[in-house]
């Protein structure tokens, strides 16, 4: 299913002009969220960074159109289902600089979200490619995403599910789709997003909630040898909500924190069902 | 001008499906080369890139397809173009997976080159954004080229008229779209190609030509002080040629070498013309 200029169709295609600058140089931005109930999930924390993302990149976006865009899509079937709403700077005149004025595209399509999607394990292999803060397309989910792309086939060559990302200076960034948390006791740790990784929105949302879990959550540079030492490792993002990383590069990471796990999955199954009424059937 | 699926039309727009990944994920390679008189320069040596970069991205191309779509579009007329070949990795499902099978998508558009298109000048503003050797759109021409368009706009802002990008040690890489080369005596020095930048076709020609214009040229890491310590410094790219590189962030840079600039003018000049046939007419 499409949203496309106002318009919803079960088109599989659009029209796009060749000089569309999302084709020709990824010179856009996305989005990707989960809907249940007819409901987006999270959808104002999603559109706050997409506006966010698109002041840094000089791109000007109408928040009510694209606010539409996520609800109307998210409205056309209660069934469960992913949102990807993308942005191109639209068409523009050969060469790299901004097309004056802007005329940005911007268009949405919905496939299904299933419950298998959720909750599950991973394995990760670290990758040769790394994510820079000097770099703005790691900070940012933006069209030009094929450095992700290769660290993810890396992995999969390597027999594993996801990539280990690191940052410069060969700290812990993210998985080439996912933010990355280590606990420790009663506490969990992410890397601080000083530009190397996505602030991600279910990211955002451990670090606000964890406290009323009586877990304290904090951001921290991490290592890959405090993955190794971490009682437990999870991986999050919009679609999988929290995956349990069981190894890194072939080595079987601990899995001793199932406290932590469990209450996580508790607090999103509430959140989700809060915003949109849809009741996760994953036992807990 | 558009060629796509063996058909050239005067199209400015395409259909494509919305799960294509060029669009999606910048997952896909351009190559951007001129044609004059129905001829496109340095054809093989743009196709062997592409299917160089082609093999590190594990994108399977025909490259009898690619170099018809080239020839085909040059041919159409005789007046001198760019063309612009993409190639997308083309459909796939939700996710980063690589397509099993893959089927690429691939067009080329046309579009008019002109004379004050070569032989120009720039002045550069250092950016905050660099390349990294870790980084494999770095040193391909991706459709993920976010990076260098904010690099570009950037430079921009400052005034200026493109970026000076450096590496993740700090050394010269290249501009946002072009290589670098510093003139010292009868030596021009360009950075080695070890993953930070595009090793672009003209910076390869001149490298592989420079002996028989007396002038010795050589691949070293560069700083930027060695560019304020030049007697010249150019940039090459395939359609602007050679371009004369006059100060960089605000301070203008030596010109004391204006016989090698002549030199190169006049080979790539005697190139063209025992290549297409075409009389550059810019005064040397």
């Amino acid at each position: 299913m499409l949203w496309h200029r106002g318009q919803i169709s079960e088109d599989d295609g659009m029209t796009l002009l060749t000089s569309d600058r999302g084709l020709t140089l990824g010179d856009g931005l996305f989005e990707t969220l989960p809907a249940f109930e007819g409901k987006a999930f999270l959808a104002d924390a999603h559109l706050d960074r997409l506006m966010a993302s698109a002041a840094r990149f000089r791109l000007p976006l109408d928040r009510a159109v694209l606010a539409r865009a996520v609800a109307e899509l998210a409205g056309a079937d209660k069934s469960p289902c992913v949102i990807r709403l993308s942005v191109s700077r639209g068409a523009g005149q050969r060469g790299l600089a901004l097309p004056e004025p802007q005329t940005p595209n911007l268009w949405a399509t919905r496939s299904p979200w299933t419950q298998t999607m959720a909750f599950g394990t991973a394995r990760l292999a670290t990758s040769s490619i790394r994510r820079h803060a000097t770099s703005p397309s790691s900070a940012h989910k933006t069209l030009s995403y094929l450095d992700s792309i290769m660290a993810f086939d890396e992995a999969k060559q390597k027999a594993a599910d996801d990539a280990l990302m690191l940052d410069g200076s060969g700290h812990v960034a993210s998985t080439a789709m996912a933010n990355l948390f280590a606990v420790s006791g009663s506490t969990v740790m992410t890397p601080p997003a000083t530009g190397a990784l996505l602030p991600g929105i279910m990211r955002a949302l451990i670090l606000d909630h964890a406290g009323a879990l009586g877990v304290e959550a904090i951001e921290k540079p991490l290592h890959p040898r405090d993955l190794y030492g971490a009682d437990l490792v999870f991986a999050t993002n919009s679609v999988r909500l929290v995956t349990h990383v069981m190894a890194l590069d072939g080595v079987p990471l601990n899995s001793s924190a199932d406290g932590v796990m469990t209450a996580l999955q508790t607090l999103i199954k509430r959140l989700i069902q809060d915003e949109t009424g849809f009741r996760l059937d994953v036992p807990s």
